[in-house]
């Protein structure tokens, strides 16, 4: 497939007249073909009232059309083949294991969801009964069922060219809900957008959806993605990024003559607790799975490891010397863009600057754009004054925190901002010291790792990928595994509404089956 | 119970020193003992304090324990008996029976979270086991569960002075949900704040729960309100009231150094449908039916029928010549406050002297306050040209929209604002007309009522009392049924952690014998 450098806007491929965007190699920092055209204001407008016009027509197709759609979607994406690995990688520098394996998570993301519309439960079915004996009053009939939101703005992330890009989980799980999707590209990988794209517009057109259920915007700057979340048609954002263009998405939305939510998964360091005993038994092999975890892709994750807090003495001392003898050995590769290297080898040179920080390693790289791995440590009275430590480095860059105490430990866990993950390393003897952190942990993370760390996100129904502010604008979401459903609908009830008015959801016979609550109580389908 | 006039801090009754707040009987204008005293800033720093360190304590007390709290409370503001009904009646001017009602809605409210909170299914609990043999990559073992945001501060609201205040439903969510509760009063109804007040402060003690479980404060302007939610300490917000109010406390909570949710009722003027084939049929008991729901309670509802939209003809001029009548028979008894009869008279006498709009009805009233009810028409053409007759009047009046056909109807009802509810007049054979309406309506209210009104709002599982921007700040929420619970929890998942670790909810042998979601299959409880 040629990829033309257009937008798409419901089934149009149109040439972008507002600036241009291109990608560059950073492996060889070449630049890619072709130019792409960035959208305009009247782009925008179009993919929006396309959108809102297909929005009552998309949420209401059956469970079964929707669910084929986006299964069809996934198939469009794997259709795609080698040309989608071959300019992913151009695009991104990623080694080829990681964009396939990207690939299979996209695809098992879109089916994960076919599969959780097929079946309905997140419509969330209740049914409190009419009782017209009741006194003092007789009860009405109420039915509730989950409606989609409304049209939603999807933001590209730069480190997940596929998996939280244009058909990633906020595109999935929208769709799913029954929101109409108009995504904004990341500039970094246009050329691996427009491919995922035409496989999406190539399915809303095969599997019979409206032509407005999506639209592909590339933006020249800034504009055009403010201009979405502003857009009065457009009712929840989705983004994956940094905590200044978060922050400020929020904000826009949050000044909206009707504010909407945005579900922003902004930053986070990920704190590593290594607990006495763990660390005396294992403190090598903690070590080394620490190193691959923290330069796994350059480091690139929003759960990279960018902190460890342990107690001081030779154990720790163990576990650094073995830490920086694994991150000797690796082998930077190029980072994303050369804008993310940049910043990435600013936020190190500042750490490395800092009094009382001190470097234990700053690796090397042959690599245009090498994210080479740094790892620094500091004590915890200068950690606790300083929260210009607390603050992410995007990249293979972790800071370790010696502590005198375990108290003292939990006492920094406990002034740290929101975060994604907290990842413990115990052995069975740490239990009761590890009891103790469990309740500060809940309050601070979304996901709790025990013996791992947070890198390598299971896409799946208990996963949370999500976490107290700054880490998500909204602590009670997550952006990965079937939950994510949830951050694109709403309830709406119907209070003595004749059978013959009824949506199928709702119907007393129950022409779905569905789970249900009835009084409140679940009851499975037969 | 004698009444102190103090703030309720934790389990101490402490006297107010930021100047002073006293109840007006509006029935007879006169001052009601005793003055009650405003909190300091110290004051809300301390009830959040006390907030804050009971939340671990408080969010994890056992199902069973936290179930007995919530029923302890329902009994001890049963057991404050005709002190607290007579003390209602003389704040809010609202009949013995309409009292004597709202708390026994209080009550079934509070026991409905308890029994929900016995069951345990607002934990949400999933569990996705590990598959150590996956290929390529095994699989961890994943477990999530729902818990508490945080210290919740709760605002009293003055139509609802049980029902919606100080142990109303955002504080019985709350509470269930795991969250201390501080709630700042509303100054119209001090008294009964500070009777239920020390009925949920009896209760703290007696089942054991931490101190700071809860906390009531007076506050005699609208700063401690405003540093309530912006205390760092506070996660979330819960409101009913105006919209002024609730998109000022919105602005002070996204503008947190770490934003909250705010979870406010603001306003709606619940469009009421009326269809031809029910107008022929019934103009005269609908007619009957609406006067009566716009002037219960003096129309101090948020789902009270602030609008008519029908199509002209001899059937809506037989609806409104019964309506006229049946109001003017009504009537009008005293408002809740002398600052609500102002503003009601105040927007009343807007609507009056509007170019395009024609009074039918003034209603007369003889009490201090009183409610008159009031009725205007207008037609379809200046409805849609003038947004300010969109605007709410929080009182007994209403307006009439004339509307050429069905199709202008349906246009006007698309350019309203969000609503709470939205109902509908039918008879079998507007079956076809009324579908071709559902799926606007499902996009402007939380709740669709079929020949009622929305006034009336069931306690149950399947209510949704919420709606679109601005009859709340949150359309995926509701403020009343079991729903509200989840307006104060947040998931977490467990990655990998040891039985010994995981908390009750989450163990294999599942001891709070809850119903589970295995590997995405709802799994119910033996």
């Amino acid at each position: 497939m040629q990829i033309s450098g257009n937008l798409l806007i419901g089934q149009r491929s149109v040439r972008g007249s507002h600036g241009e965007i291109r990608a560059i190699d950073p492996t060889h920092g070449a630049t890619l073909e072709p130019v792409f055209g960035g959208a305009a204001y009247a782009d925008l407008d179009e993919a929006c009232a396309l959108a809102a016009q297909a929005f009552d027509t998309y949420r209401e197709t059956s469970l079964a059309k929707r669910s084929a759609f986006l299964e069809a979607i996934a198939d469009n994406v794997l259709e795609l083949g080698d040309t989608l690995i071959a300019r992913c990688m151009s695009e991104t520098g990623l080694p080829r294991a990681r964009i396939e394996g990207e690939r299979a998570r996209t695809v098992g993301q879109l089916r994960m969801f076919a599969a959780l519309v097929r079946e309905g439960d997140f419509l969330g079915v209740r049914i409190d009964p009419a009782m017209p004996e009741r006194q003092p009053m007789p009860r009405v009939d109420l039915r509730l069922r989950h409606i989609a939101l409304g049209p939603v703005g999807v933001f590209g992330a730069s480190n997940f060219p596929l998996a939280f890009s244009v058909a990633g989980g906020d595109t999935a799980s929208a769709l799913a809900a029954g929101c109409p999707v108009v995504v904004k590209a990341h500039s970094a990988h246009p050329g691996t957008s427009e491919l995922v794209g035409r496989a999406i517009q190539r399915a809303v057109h095969d599997c019979g959806m409206p032509e407005g259920t999506f639209s592909l915007l590339f933006d020249s700057g800034l504009e055009i993605g403010q201009a979405l979340v502003n857009d009065a048609r457009i009712k929840a954002v989705g983004f994956t990024g940094s905590r200044r263009g978060g922050t400020a998405l929020m904000g826009i939305a949050a000044a909206r003559a009707e504010p909407i939510p945005v579900y922003a998964e902004m930053s986070s360091i990920n704190p590593v607790l290594l607990f006495p005993q763990a660390l005396s038994t294992r403190a090598e092999s903690i070590a080394r799975e620490f190193a691959a975890a923290l330069t796994m892709g350059s480091g690139q994750f929003c759960t990279n490891p960018g902190l460890i807090l342990a107690v001081e003495g030779p154990e720790l001392e163990r576990f650094i010397a073995a830490a920086t003898a694994a991150l000797t050995d690796t082998q930077a590769s190029p980072m994303l863009t050369p804008d993310i290297h940049r910043a990435y080898e600013t936020g190190v040179e500042r750490m490395a600057v800092h009094p009382d920080v001190v470097t234990l390693l700053r690796g090397s790289s042959d690599a245009l754009h090498g994210g080479r791995p740094a790892l620094f440590a500091t004590n915890a009275e200068a950690f606790r004054r300083a929260s210009e430590l607390h603050d992410e480095i995007f990249g293979a860059s972790s800071l370790i925190v010696r502590c005198p105490d375990l108290a003292t430990m939990r006492a920094l866990l406990e002034r740290l901002d929101g975060q994604l993950t907290v990842a413990l390393h115990i052995d069975e003897n740490d239990h009761a010291d590890a009891q103790t952190f469990v309740r500060t942990i809940e309050r601070r993370a979304g996901r709790i790792v025990v013996n791992g760390f947070g890198t390598g996100v299971e896409v799946g129904h208990a996963m949370v990928h999500g976490g107290p502010y700054p880490a998500t604008s909204n602590g009670g979401s997550s952006s990965v595994g079937s939950l994510a459903i949830k951050r694109f609908l709403r309830p709406v009830s119907y209070q003595d509404m004749p059978e013959a008015l009824l949506p199928d959801a709702l119907k007393t016979t129950n022409p779905l089956s569905l789970n249900r609550r009835m009084d409140g109580k679940l009851q499975l389908r037969r």
